[in-house]
């Protein structure tokens, strides 16, 4: 199957059926995620997995109800870093040169002009930065959970500070932005299943300039 | 080959050769990210497909001069509208119904909730908010272009205003979001090609809540 027709065969599931989907295909999903690009290779974000009852009764509510939170086998939170730290870009810069073998110091000038742009920019502007990279990782485990047969919602509908408080976030410097709920379409009580997937008509999303 | 190895095969091409890419691929890279979710399905974000060479070295000096611009076969810009209008949202429903056959209102309800959360919003909330789903969008089209073996270029590093400017944006209510430089990589020249990739160790991309 090609990614296209993954696309085209998903759909944010309305109703799921509470069956539990194998952890080898969540690790696959996650893993998407992780293999994201992101602005120069910061890699500013998270996933919180859950699968505790307990815990996704408590998100429900913040979640405006929605019946998924607690009918997905899994909740993978994508949660952001508030502030791109001096100490966290040198963090990457110095995994890089241990993990290719580079000499010492070998991007120190394209390290500083990176922490010098961020000193430039407002802790909202860090945090809106991260959020927009960890949609990256959100479309890319979108698109694996739809090639591995796991159905998923996207949501954005939930009140993000009181995640953040229930998950203890903040104690992390993290903000949550999305979730993904994972699991597998209740056919018969879901209204979205067979409806027509519906989106902008190719002459009004691209624009050719040639 | 699966996602995971497409995602493995791919990177951030730093030069690429100049050799032109199949239309039809372009087109099949454009439409994942057409056919990625967005909030409400309200899809608020477009692609600008560029070849003109005398446009790529326009923008050339607006982004860093980087070499990619110009040595690319494409350009795909993701561009994100200003402002939830309510004619917008209006018009997405009306599509929603026509496409689906579905009774004149059928969610009118939802439509005015949507209407009036946007209206309690500013315009700067709404552009990020868009820009957010045209993340989706380019993720999945980063993923479209890997399993394509279309080299790809995920691009930030310009000046957004200036494109803007350049492309008329403006009176079409969008703004620039990201670019994707799409062609062939320069294998002899590409310091990045036989470099390790980089990423988060898995332990400390997720947290396991279980």
């Amino acid at each position: 199957m090609s990614l296209l027709q993954d696309l085209n065969w998903r759909y944010a599931t309305k109703k799921m059926n509470g069956n539990v989907v194998p952890q080898e295909k969540i690790d696959y999903i996650i893993e998407a995620a992780r293999l994201a690009p992101t602005y120069s290779g910061l890699h500013h974000f998270i996933v919180i997995e859950i699968t505790s009852p307990e815990l996704k009764a408590k998100i429900q509510p913040i979640a405006m109800g929605q019946t998924q939170i607690v009918d997905a086998s899994h909740l993978l939170v994508f949660a952001a870093y508030d502030e791109y730290t001096n100490d966290r870009i040198e963090s990457v810069f110095a995994q890089q040169e241990r993990e290719r073998d580079l000499p010492a110091g070998f991007a120190t000038d394209y390290k500083n002009a990176l922490i010098s742009s961020f000193q430039q920019k407002t802790k909202d502007q860090h945090f809106e930065h991260s959020a927009r990279q960890a949609y990256i990782g959100f479309g890319l485990s979108i698109a694996a959970a739809a090639e591995q047969r796991v159905d998923a919602t996207p949501m954005e509908g939930f009140i993000n500070a009181e995640l953040d408080e229930l998950l203890g976030l903040a104690a992390q410097n993290l903000k949550s932005v999305t979730i993904l709920a994972l699991g597998y379409r209740d056919t018969e009580n879901d209204w979205l299943v067979n409806m027509k997937k519906v989106r902008k008509a190719k002459e009004d999303f691209v624009i050719q300039l040639n």
